[in-house]
């Protein structure tokens, strides 16, 4: 099964993250791939860490969009390393859940092809449920895709030039 | 600050175990409570009891529409113990922050009234961050929140009538 969690509102990671803690809680394999997200800054990765059953990688932490000191080359490397990483999964896949985190802006931002990740997504899928997160999730994707929600921001504060909150937004 | 997680697709609840999650891992004091999530169903529960720092308690198990041996007055007798166990938080609030899940089903079942959820929400964002999910949130509701997120349902299995699976649904 593969399933995509897209669109431009809050609660794509979160819910990644609820769906490892659901998968975990039955004494399933979990994997988690993440990408751009930097170490120590988001609060659930103190607690992923330290649970049982859970296999965490993350790559190229860093998006050039946001630090600026990061090439796009740099960051396509790391993203390489990514996909290598889950070519070895499918090679020895023993998970119930794999989640590739933000893997949707990876393509958007031409650091990952669309193909690679559609083809590294059903063969993943063959012995796994597969979740890829991000907002911009191609069609493509969505066509190959069991299930699909679109997280829709109808209100957030950002708009209102309200900062992001620890334990909420990060 | 109040957050309101609602919409027809698979997202929401994974979404507030998820932001529970990040909370709690910047060490976070939070309160979930819940109401139609059945005991030892939900493979998050057994992640959720064990974690340090989360107050989590569990109302109204079994929603009368799936449970016919359940009646509408027990089932509001239940959300009323919701109801009194947020006014005692209301009265010594010490979270950073507190989750009603599936607090909109009990308004749009008519188990709780709007104007009731829409004043504990008040009260309770006068110290802590709130977040309710369910389906359904009423224009008032989202009226008074500052973040709202409408998970939309895209593509689901059920439509093809493919089951419920351990670890993905519950």
């Amino acid at each position: 099964m593969i399933i995509i969690i897209t669109g431009n509102g809050k609660g794509k990671t979160t819910s990644s993250i609820g769906q490892i803690i659901r998968a975990l809680g039955h004494n399933q394999k979990v994997c988690l791939i993440q990408l751009f997200k930097g170490e120590n800054f988001y609060g659930e990765q103190n607690i992923l860490t330290k649970l049982e059953g859970l296999d965490f990688f993350s790559f190229a932490k860093e998006h050039p969009f946001c630090f600026k000191k990061i090439s796009k080359e740099q960051t396509t490397e790391k993203c390489n390393e990514a996909i290598n990483k889950i070519k070895e999964i499918i090679n020895n896949n023993h998970y119930d859940l794999i989640v590739l985190e933000e893997f949707n802006i990876a393509v958007r931002d031409g650091f990952i092809e669309n193909s690679t990740l559609i083809d590294l997504a059903k063969k993943l899928s063959e012995k796994s449920t597969v979740m890829i997160t991000g907002r911009g999730a191609t069609e493509d994707l969505i066509e190959i895709a069991d299930l699909v929600s679109e997280v829709k921001e109808i209100k957030h504060p950002y708009t209102k030039g309200i900062q992001a909150k620890k334990g909420i937004e990060f």
